[in-house]
């Protein structure tokens, strides 16, 4: 197991190696979210700022609680009522943040490399919370770490990823570490949102517009949330015609390995992307996705600190 | 002294066994909040969510000091910005927050029975601090409590509250505490926003429209806040007019006995429930009841997590 | 040195002697920044509230930081959905607060003067965190402190600072805290924000309209930031015009000292008030600025809550 990296900002550049190591990490710290006292002293001391430009109450509440668990002190800045809205830029803000001893900034970002843009002049720890349509690392982890416990492995398993794979960071990252780590991940959903060149990225995956095409032989459907608030124009008619042609029902589960499992990256829209008894259902895991969420949050953090698994007795 | 429940959704449902024990706790954790390094290791390791759906600043304030007072993790979380807006559900909501191994929820919602609703399927503790016109516990039981500072007993005081009882969460909560533990309550105010049906409720209320009938005996005056900025067209005709004919004022303190007590939730609307001259008079516990109230929510905190009054040398 | 104050409400009633116990304070404090585990535990137990009724991310985050690194419990209070929203008045919220158990308020306000009048019935410590135009003590305390570690003294030191001088509390606060430490002050900006009268409040202050002038012979300029986004109607033509007359660039550095100091409050606006060039050039201090300030704050709060600055080994 090795870690050397100074920042998290994507998944596709990280070795199997570094994922794996990533992924036993999180297993040690998974454990400490069961404990009464949920709390370790591995970042005492250390400031943590979660920098949200773009605002995301629940990643930021899991980094917040990930590191607060690791005995950091976290302060949370948003963009609103902040002095990037007077104008400063993205670089003096991280100047400024550093200038205060930051060790640790979350950065969630509407555009795509921004914390890869950070990173080139960071001292602290750049961690990556979603950057435009690019990555979203930790939730690509969180995804993979699920699938690891259940299955044992992440080689040779069959990963289906349905939903806007064009506009989405969830899908890059999963797609990167999964095939990384030795999946093949298939991308399904309506063709605006799926072109057929992310065939090209990697010879792991595979594109279909056809959704029973998907899910036979998967072990795992990874439901995409469907961003009706931000539906762009002609991308398909209606939330009704997508739930009608990629929305998980209960009839469409027989196309499915009874031992496969359902995610989604949350919040739900249930009746859109997904109904309720398939949410809900034995094969839905979506709510450990969360919990995992939080115990690889607090794996980055202390891998990124300088913490080496085999403090943590593994 | 006895407490065996997971939640504290509101008074109605309290024994007068409870009820005490909640006081007498209550007094043990006002002590902590004078002594130099206000904080007790009880909660140490616990995560406490502020799920605050409708916002508040006071009520969160105070429930974010008492979670830190006793050694909590705190996070909170308010409707603007969250998934909640993205169409979740709140037993979705609910479901995440668990699944970050929250082990405390405390709710503020806009809709009466919110948290009735979510305790149903809750692992975690649900405190309500306020529903709708439903119940405010906390309040409650931090009005009883100061009550029960001065004058030692509840049981056969007479208590009169004042305002817009109809629409008053912290009004029913003061009701049902009082009630059972032995007070009289008297509930007055404009014919439209104090219903005679409020008499049916429990034998030991009375209603009256007639502000001194109302004020002759009492022990203590509860005066609530006229909340103008969310007036009901009809109710009543205007500020000016409430305050002539419910404000109280020094003219009408004639009427009320020496040692009674002046009570107000807060915030307070001087010149129009109140005077100035009474709100900062020597009968006014106004302020006390604010430092009740972090004393009441670290009490119900910690018996929620199973601490034994006992174990605070009681 | 000695410290016996309750309150920091400004800079111009501290003697030079309770001046320098803050700016010796502070660099201990310094160092807290530099370690590993930043955290002393000064202030364990202790409660301090930001209360920023104008909004202000940057300073807040540096009061929030400063308080959790003393190891205090701190609870962020913004104007936006307040009780003050609520008609509630500014000696109500304090008492609200101190009825809390509140040690500390760090005020904010748009109004010049509240926190003196806060101070006239607080039993907390009040801080103030910038009034309206009268004064922001801890950044002209943090100005002064990277001027006093840059140069080992302050007295006869020539200070030039430029800008909206008639509506900026930083060059009040820089004012008082530089002359009363025995160095001169030139002022310099366009006439209508620069007026002669400021030469009358102290024999220390020069006012010149003229750049060349201001920078010729000076040991550090501090050039305040154009709130081009508040920018009152005919101070002058607009920022461009603005920038052409009164902005530092490298032309113009041939007018200023090798060893002269470039300040900034921060944020800055890179092509306004300063070129890039000289911002990000050597004789800058502006990132010095951000950490001493963390260091400022933490030792305000420390000497107000009764910390002797022998206790840091000084």
């Amino acid at each position: 197991m090795s870690w050397n990296r100074q920042h998290l900002l994507d998944l596709q550049s990280l070795s199997a190696e570094e994922l794996t190591t990533i992924l036993h990490t999180a297993q040690a710290f998974k454990a400490v979210g069961e404990r009464a006292i949920k709390k370790v002293p591995a970042l005492r001391g250390r400031t943590v700022i979660n920098l949200f430009v773009e605002p995301s109450t629940r990643t930021r509440i899991s980094f917040e609680l990930a590191a607060l668990r690791l005995s950091a002190d976290v302060i949370n800045f948003t963009a609103e009522s902040s002095s990037l809205k007077k104008g400063e830029t993205l670089k003096d803000t991280l100047r400024n943040l550093e200038a205060l001893n930051a060790d640790f900034i979350i950065l969630r970002h509407g555009a795509s490399g921004a914390p890869h843009f950070l990173a080139r002049f960071a001292r602290s720890h750049i961690v990556n919370a979603g950057d435009g349509a690019h990555e979203h690392p930790t939730q690509g982890l969180l995804d993979t770490f699920t699938l690891f416990e259940h299955k044992g492995r992440i080689e040779g398993l069959n990963v289906t990823i349905v939903g806007d794979i064009l506009n989405s960071r969830v899908a890059r990252s999963n797609l990167w570490a999964l095939t990384t780590l030795g999946a093949k991940v298939t991308l399904c959903g309506p063709s605006t949102l799926v072109p057929r060149v992310f065939e090209t990225l990697n010879p792991g995956v595979r594109v279909t517009w056809d959704l029973e095409t998907a899910l036979r032989g998967a072990d795992v459907v990874n439901l995409l949330r469907i961003q009706h608030e931000r539906q762009r124009v002609g991308a398909f008619p209606n939330i009704g015609e997508y739930a009608s042609l990629f929305g998980l029902n209960q009839a469409r589960m027989k196309w499915i390995r009874p031992d496969a499992l359902i995610m989604h990256p949350g919040p739900i829209n249930r009746g859109v992307e997904i109904e309720s008894d398939v949410a809900d259902g034995p094969q839905s895991v979506i709510l450990e996705q969360v919990t995992n969420g939080l115990a690889v949050r607090m794996a980055v953090l202390f891998l990124l600190n300088g913490g080496r698994p085999t403090d943590l007795g593994m």
